[in-house]
């Protein structure tokens, strides 16, 4: 099989097309019973013996050597330091993209409102920052110091008090950029801890760690198991599923940037998601002819390959609105719109998690200084979730102010509905309100 | 012991006191494995045997006699019979409801938005509608026409296409009052069925019941777990726990209403919570005697006495501003204010699900009709999530549309900081775009 043939090529106009798709997308999570157990006994652990706990696990796990838990904090001269050491081509590069995340979170910020009735009663929503954020950072090959601004730039924007980060640093050595990142972005208080011990000391709080009121960032899956097992005690951002791209050409883009873009998203991992959608056949055969060629030129070859003949498609659409109506069945994480008229073809997108427009907006640019976050709903999620952002670290709270006159009106419905459903202590409640 | 002991008493100035107030708030949820189990293995069957299993569960354990899987549906003609023959006052009253929750959701919703930059590069945040929701609707007592109101007003107000309202019918008994309410709300499609079959049905689909982005509603254990199981295929609102109240009050409100706002939460469930905080020792005995008095009289005498024996308290504080301090460790999914400048006390308070303000406002009325939604965050999660509101049923996507003039700033950095990550797939594609 040369490369030609090594990513599969579906056809909307074939009768099994809607099958071969979901066979495409299906990809289940590995859920392990003794991960989950041991996840549970690793969280209970810590809730019980706080400080003591985390430190032996951090010992245990990541080959540190603490001896006290207040070695396991990061002071904020380590992050500095880390910062200051920087090469300025990256600093400027991190802060470039710091200042185009900040603008964009900016405008999500919610602001609370209120309005006022006939008769004096006033209705409206308070918006509050939350506490406490913890921020989650992976150690090793998957620590990004894009990441960090992504997760902490919106929390710090939203007014979170204090944002703590969390970041394991195996045999103790400590990931500079991502530190440096972390500097950049304002987080408040980091420690050297990683792995469910890190989730629950932030979910439950020890003597040294902080409790949060909610846990961001990506882990592997002892950390995706910790997060979902803490939600409730604390809130939780999305568990994010291989990273996902769908490209919609009308076939006038190079095909060579079209490989590199299918290619951008499948290099992360064996399990990334990459599809071509065009109504221009000759142009999907393009587009594998260049992913032939330049294959082997890519450091990380064998994972793109990989990705691409285990989950990607070339796929012939009859038309661009057909192609946005299978967008919207795969509500991808990031969706191109690589054709002449992309705002006309955008108003047909429902579900996506971040839509790319026009030949020139590779997806990449949104993974490091657009402005639009990076965190992004994976695995169809974007049918009914959003990208995360500023309003993930605001919460809202009804305001309800009655006027005498008020009282009285509501008060009167109120009794009706409340003695409908039994409910005699509300009655009372409201009518002792009445004029 | 009478019943003026019967519900404890706190005070902030004791050296225990933050001990005492979070055994006071201590509720684990009961977790049984074999229900976990049970519901694993009914949303399996449901998922691979569609309607014929979502029929034999529902003939089983609804004491149903469906014979076809279209005899589940409820006939919008049924649902308009149920509303006419409402008697007026109740149909009033839910009218009045209804459109005072409509105007405040109104209030809610999001609208998208961009901005061009100087070199033509456009950002914004495009917000988009829910294709479908899914409603789900307790069978027997907990069956409120309010809480359907509540659930499905802000998704059709968001621009749900469809909403899909599921309720159990035991021995093929309908509730007129629910019916009549989804009527009203406009619910699109309504389905006999209940429990986790039903969410199973409602998350994968059926041959005859349409899957959904997103369920909302209460439901007994059965239905919360079965939830739990199905998020990440479809949304889910929060997972409630029992209603709470907490009242602060500055002594000058008659006692009586006092505590009759607290037998409203506490006449919910033997779990329910509520709590009265005020800086006057003798207020809180008033309301102790009150208490007294007024419990003999009411229909829920026993619910409302195990509720406050169990897990209400009468709590002295040493000033209105530590009540408020006490209330943001609690984060209640209700909060009265009744007090002389609640406005003031207002700016104090950091979480709670809904604030009611000034000696009139009764909980109660925004239990029914002041506006606000009656879902509220509960066990203290108002310290990171809100009220149920039509931005559950919205979604956003990020747009970005870059000029070639931004895509060349932007792809110096995005390239700079790929190769940094070693992502180099990542860095050729937005070379590619440079000038």
């Amino acid at each position: 099989m040369t490369m030609n043939q090594s990513i599969a090529r579906l056809n909307t106009s074939d009768a099994n097309f809607q099958t071969q798709l979901q066979q495409l997308l299906a990809f289940e999570e590995s859920s392990d019973h003794d991960i989950h157990q041991r996840v549970i006994d690793i969280i209970a652990n810590v809730r019980n013996n706080g400080d003591q706990a985390v430190l032996d696990y951090t010992n245990q796990f990541d080959q540190c050597s603490f001896t006290k838990p207040s070695e396991m904090e990061l002071s904020q001269a380590q992050l500095k330091a880390a910062w200051d050491s920087l090469p300025q081509d990256k600093a400027e590069a991190l802060e470039f993209a710091a200042n185009r995340v900040r603008v964009y979170a900016e405008k999500q910020k919610m602001q609370s409102w209120q309005y006022t009735e006939a008769d004096g009663t006033v209705l409206g929503q308070k918006v509050t920052p939350l506490d406490r954020a913890g921020l989650y950072v992976p150690g090793g090959k998957a620590a990004y110091p894009s990441s960090v601004l992504m997760n902490a730039i919106p929390a710090k924007v939203a007014g979170v008090r204090e944002l703590i980060m969390v970041v394991p640093t195996p045999h103790g050595h400590t990931n500079e950029l991502v530190l440096a990142a972390a500097y950049l972005a304002g987080v408040d208080r980091a420690f050297a801890i990683g792995g469910a011990q890190a989730v629950a000391a932030l979910a439950f709080g020890t003597e040294t760690i902080p409790a949060v009121e909610k846990i961001v960032g990506p882990g592997n899956i002892y950390v995706a198991t910790a997060k979902k097992l803490v939600f409730g005690q604390v809130g939780i951002d999305m568990i994010a599923g291989p990273s996902e791209i769908l490209i919609i050409c009308d076939g006038k883009t190079n095909p060579d940037w079209i490989a590199m873009d299918l290619f951008s998203q499948a290099e992360h991992d064996e399990d990334a998601q990459a599809i071509l959608l065009s109504d221009d056949a000759d142009f999907l055969e393009e587009v594998a002819n260049s992913i032939a060629r330049l294959l082997p030129e890519m450091e990380r070859a064998e994972i793109i390959k990989a990705s691409l003949s285990g989950r990607g498609a070339l796929i012939k659409v009859a038309s661009l609105e057909e192609a946005a109506a299978v967008a919207n069945t795969i509500a991808p994480e990031h969706l191109e719109l690589s054709v002449e008229d992309p705002e006309k073809l955008c108003t047909h997108i429902r579900n996506a998690g971040a839509i790319f427009m026009g030949r020139y907006t590779a997806e990449v640019l949104g993974d490091y200084c657009a402005g639009p976050n990076h965190v992004l709903p994976t695995s169809g999620t974007a049918r009914f979730s959003s990208p995360l952002g500023v309003y993930d670290f605001q919460k809202r709270s009804s305001l309800i102010f009655c006027s005498a006159e008020g009282a009285n009106t509501l008060g009167k419905t109120a009794s009706i509905l409340a003695r409908g459903e039994s409910l005699t202590a509300h009655a009372r409640s409201a009518e002792y309100r009445l004029k």
